[in-house]
């Protein structure tokens, strides 16, 4: 009998999640049905979208169940295989959730993938070259859909859906600017991510601010922008659209803990003529492939170097989650396991 | 040497636009040039949009010029020619503004269009067989691409854009339901121009009551609107739209005075993947044709009666352009000049 951890869901937060709202649980493996294959965890991955499925509302997905393993993407190995597919030491993505190991029903489509790690390290499929990269690759090519010269803005910027949304539009020759908090990670967006310009929020905290200094950042004006926080900085944004501009909604970081936030002035929509549209990447399966060939050449070859911030054991995952929600990462949230 | 009346525009308004805004002015008919079409005109259209214009600010449109002729779209016929494409006699369209004549230079392409009175009313080639007709037509075909069974919603339900948005869309077998203000035009929405449920808004002056009422008329959901007013009926209608519904946005009647209205939970364009996109008709050229053909179909064959507000004489253009800023018309609002 071995015993592994998980964490699961105690309670539901009201406004931002503290510890409380984490239990941290001892549970034993069980033996393996036919078709069934065992992972053990090498790094889970945190997502801002994790916040949304805490609260116990209508939404695109369902809610998190309490007294469950918190649910999440992990990348890992097989230890043991019952299905013909898939062998010991094979390298996988799956969704294994907030814990040391998971029993996965191999011959459910999709629930595990095995992926090669000759050009791309593991942890970048969750990251680069998994459901951030493929966020960031539909939002820009299937909705911005830009033209070279055009010029595009993403918020959250050094973050994992950010690092590739710069490779993927310097690619096909845009002006890419980011928004990031403070000078590191501005620094880090200009000189590592390929941005033409990053702007550092935490020095334009109101809407008049932020709008002076995209207007300093984008002497052409805006066509595009992917959009990972919401708020003041959608504000600022539409302000300095051009006729026709396109807006992917992906995120709402700011907007999770409850807090209502308005747009300002809507009547830009008409006024500059734009589209704004929202999307959940899981449900444009068709792109993935597509997507995920052109992440991986562009980690291949070095033109994306996505960074990553880790923390240590599973114990260390809420906290981590945490200060993800507050921006405290640096690159793509991992937890290590190993 | 005839004279005849124009109305300017004599001061730009804050706020509610009123009579002093206009100066009411005589001109005297110069002498036709090479090329030159002189149009006497029936009826003058008032429209919405003109509001935005009469703004010094930036927009889509340039703004109105002060002290010149108020422009808007008219119908006439052709009093004098000297072009080889228009004589005397002929019904003609145009921008021919505020006025009771004006001097078309009809190389200009699309300047000036002879139309035909057999079947449809030469009124009615400025509303429903005509800009605000294509704008439901556009907006409808092009931006929420309906299937058969999907429920659509109107605001201005029963004004020129409405009434046609109504009747394209029965053909196309979706549940309509309309937004209106007062019992009277609920029943005619219902009654003549096939809507399925019309809300009164003067019953449902709050988000928390229209969005119950809109989820009673709408028991399956809301999968496309087409945005004619803006304020908290595009928050209630956001609040009962089903995962990718589609909103275009084509007015913001209750903005162009100048108080900003935002939107109140942005963030539901992500939960629900919605999109929403705004639109100028005059942009869109290439569908006038295929939109023209249908909405003429349509009237020609009484399944889009449309109703008009008509004012008597041009003095009367801006107490009646007043009213309808305040949806004081029922229908499509005219003033006729002879």
């Amino acid at each position: 009998m071995t015993t592994y951890q998980q964490i699961h869901l105690h309670s539901r937060p009201t406004g931002e999640p503290t510890a409380d709202n984490f239990k941290l649980v001892e549970a034993t493996l069980p033996a393996l049905d036919d078709g069934q294959v065992l992972v053990r965890h090498h790094f889970l991955s945190l997502d801002p979208y994790m916040r949304g499925r805490m609260n116990d509302s209508k939404s695109y997905a369902a809610p998190q169940p309490l007294g469950a393993v918190m649910q999440g993407g992990t990348v890992g190995e097989v230890v043991e295989s019952r299905h013909p597919k898939y062998k010991t030491g094979d390298a996988v993505v799956g969704m294994g959730g907030w814990q040391e190991y998971s029993v996965v029903n191999a011959n459910q489509p999709g629930a595990l993938k095995v992926v090669d790690t000759t050009h791309v390290p593991l942890s970048h499929y969750l990251g680069a070259v998994g459901m951030p990269g493929v966020t960031a690759w539909y939002g820009l090519v299937k909705i911005i859909a830009p033209k070279a010269g055009e010029t595009v803005v993403v918020s959250a910027a050094t973050g994992a859906v950010g690092s590739a949304f710069a490779a993927l539009a310097k690619a096909r020759g845009c002006r890419v600017v980011g928004i990031a908090g403070g000078p590191d990670k501005c620094a880090y967006a200009v000189n590592d991510l390929h941005f033409d310009v990053c702007i550092d929020y935490k020095q334009h905290t109101d809407l008049k601010s932020m709008s002076m200094a995209l207007k300093e950042a984008c002497p052409n004006g805006i066509d595009g922008y992917f959009e990972n926080v919401g708020g003041y900085l959608l504000d600022a944004v539409m302000l300095r659209t051009n006729p026709f501009a396109r807006i992917a909604m992906c995120g709402m970081i700011a907007g999770y803990n409850g807090e209502p936030l308005p747009m300002q002035n809507p009547s830009l929509i008409l006024v500059n003529r734009l589209k704004i549209e929202g999307f959940i990447v899981s449900e444009h399966m068709e792109v993935w492939n597509e997507a995920l060939k052109e992440l991986g050449g562009l980690v291949a070859t070095g033109q994306l170097k996505p960074r990553e911030s880790i923390a240590q054991g599973l114990a260390s995952a809420p906290e981590a989650f945490m200060g993800l929600l507050k921006g405290r990462n640096f690159g793509k949230q991992l937890v290590k396991l190993i």
